[in-house]
């Protein structure tokens, strides 16, 4: 078979993450290797009103084939959100809904990359993002991750040095790191995509997962003609329905994003984007946004304190202020991935941070998890996630 | 823009009939365009009953990340209804459920071609296939298809020739042309692809479609580790869902799609697989099939009256056993593009058969679809058209 397939799938790596997951899956397994938002956060009777509503309101419709683009009055809905939220010059028309933001990592890289185009993105990076650019054979560049944010002489050096197709990054609560980026680094990445005409890819799914309710402004904020923002509903709403949308002002490649969408699956689930917009309209979504928020915190709360207590001191890790994981760095040297296979023995589960570099190296990092184990199954899976790094 | 785009994606045609939809969906515009069921055939009570019991019934799950290949039950499902309705040996495990089968064209396209790779299809051929494929940049081999199926002798010529990739057919009630494979033919196809050992995709969203209620198995019976099976749920049940779904025997085959899946969209919409899988669990399918082929069998007797009477006689056209198109074909050296100019002018709309050839020819035929309009109507636009054919 392998002489059949494509060039391009044999150098997609399947996601290492859904391989963990099948092994982390048993019952007896204290799992932080999952990235699932807690259940209770879905607002299920709330969607089953809107999903009666809907059907008596609209009929047929929300059964029926529909435009690429996305239904017309959840689009204006996110407009007018990015509006007042980000006061970003931002109208339906910008918008095209995706089956959820994995879907607008692929439509990315299916429009802007041809083998051997330069890829910035951050070190370590998000996995889907990985895989779906791996599709297209780029070059990928990698930019170290600090504290606050990207490594800016790094990331000039880059863009300065190669013809780089665009720049991918998750300023917020990022996913592995749960790094968030300062202001500086903000405006520091900014100039830079500016000075070197570089497409910024910003993506979203967790900025308003903040634990002090801040909202967190987007680096391309007045520059949107030559970014591309992604946003999604997985994380605040359902990501079982895969709702996600892309904001791209520039009419042209918005059209082409539009034909690879429409080769794509012609247009995402309409039913569900007629219920996610009823839902919208009859309930105050802020609100409950703001107790999603209240409970990662205080799961990462409780995960920080056990990891203080029970990790030894040559293990650091990040302190995040939103979102759902935080990045663990063993002694140098060490390989999470050997950690990993004992801990499964142990019955406790994380991601070793290999998967999330592109350039193949043994990695003494790990993401961990909070949103999806409750306080008691958290503090005993870290103690003996501890124990064996003794 | 051109310039940053990739090259793949430059050479993907934009569709032709959702530019011409855009055209025929004003209110006083009679489109004989689209592919839409009717949408009296939807069974939206029975699905709203399952919604309700869904939620209910297993929670959170049902708003969850799920897996990648889809929810275990619906493919026990499809899988038992293959072997007991098409004595097809079938199991969950050989099945992926897609996001529509335009994903599933994306997909085999993805991991199938390289640049350059020889594709066999019908010509015409289906639009969405011919759409997905292109950006993946193969060399289409088009086969002429006549009444009984696909002219056998270029069949042969094309596989003997070419080293090709794989052939896609569409052997029941094709789109755009309603043309069904006869016995023969379908065992001329599959010795064909046999002796050449090349990959069969064969797509089959119209097969239940049958005006006589017959079933017409599978090309590929008993072959079917070296071929694909394409199905859909978008014209028995709903298509605004988009839920579809590929049997693939082959172990390594069927991994890499799941990567390809995986990278599309992580999973196909869940909450809209159980919905699904108890609709079809809670109701008689195969009796809202049959009220189906009731409904279409009629319409399209009543086009083709209507065609009879309105159309001159060197207009000649397909008279389907199923499905929702019908061909015609005007005169040789007449632009069905240019009457498409002047019938809109008259507030009536098909589609010309230029996008569904891959060769760029001005075509001098046309789509016509019969499921989505009333009889009245029907016979309106068709005389409308024959006026114009004088």
């Amino acid at each position: 078979m392998n002489h059949i397939v494509s060039e391009r799938i044999r150098q997609t790596p399947p996601s290492f993450i859904r391989g963990i997951l099948k092994v982390a899956e048993s019952e007896d397994v204290i799992s932080f290797a999952g990235g699932l938002p807690n259940p209770i956060s879905f607002p299920q009777e709330a969607l089953k009103k809107s999903m009666n509503r809907i059907i008596t309101e609209y009929g047929s419709r929300v059964f029926q084939y529909a435009s690429t683009a996305g239904l017309l009055s959840l689009r204006e809905y996110i407009a007018e959100k990015y509006r007042g939220q980000y006061n970003l010059d931002v109208c339906a028309e910008d918008i095209i809904i995706t089956t959820g933001s994995q879907q607008a990592l692929d439509l990315i890289g299916k429009v802007l990359i041809d083998k051997g185009d330069s890829v910035l993105l951050e070190e370590p990076g998000y996995l889907g993002a990985i895989q779906a650019f791996s599709q297209y054979q780029p070059n990928f560049c990698g930019v170290a991750l600090q504290e606050d944010g990207p490594d800016i002489a790094q990331f000039e050096e880059i863009l300065q040095n190669r013809k780089v197709k665009f720049a991918y990054v998750v300023p917020n609560f990022q996913n592995p790191t749960g790094i968030t980026y300062s202001e500086e680094k903000r405006k520091a990445v900014l100039a830079l995509v500016r000075k070197y005409h570089c497409i910024l890819v910003e993506d979203d799914p967790y900025g308003e997962l903040s634990f002090d309710g801040k909202v967190r402004g987007y680096i391309s904020k007045g520059e949107l003609n030559e970014s591309i923002l992604l946003g999604s509903f997985s994380k605040i709403v359902t990501p079982g329905m895969r709702l996600g949308f892309m904001i791209i002002k520039n009419e042209r490649l918005r059209k082409y994003i539009n034909t690879a969408k429409e080769a794509a699956d012609l247009h995402s689930n309409i039913f569900a984007q007629y219920c996610l917009y009823d839902y919208v309209l009859h309930n105050n979504l802020q609100e409950h946004i703001q107790n999603i928020r209240y409970l990662y915190k205080e799961q990462c709360e409780s995960m920080i304190k056990a990891m203080e207590m029970y990790f030894p001191k040559n293990i650091t890790f990040t302190r995040p202020q939103g979102g759902m994981f935080i990045w663990a760095i063993l002694p140098e040297g060490q390989s999470a991935k050997a950690l990993f296979e004992q801990a499964i023995l142990k019955k406790v589960a994380f991601v070793p941070g290999d998967p999330f570099y592109t350039d193949g190296r043994v990695a003494n990092t790990m993401r961990l998890n909070y949103t999806n184990a409750s306080k008691e199954i958290m503090v005993e899976g870290i103690r003996r996630i501890g124990e064996l790094c003794k």
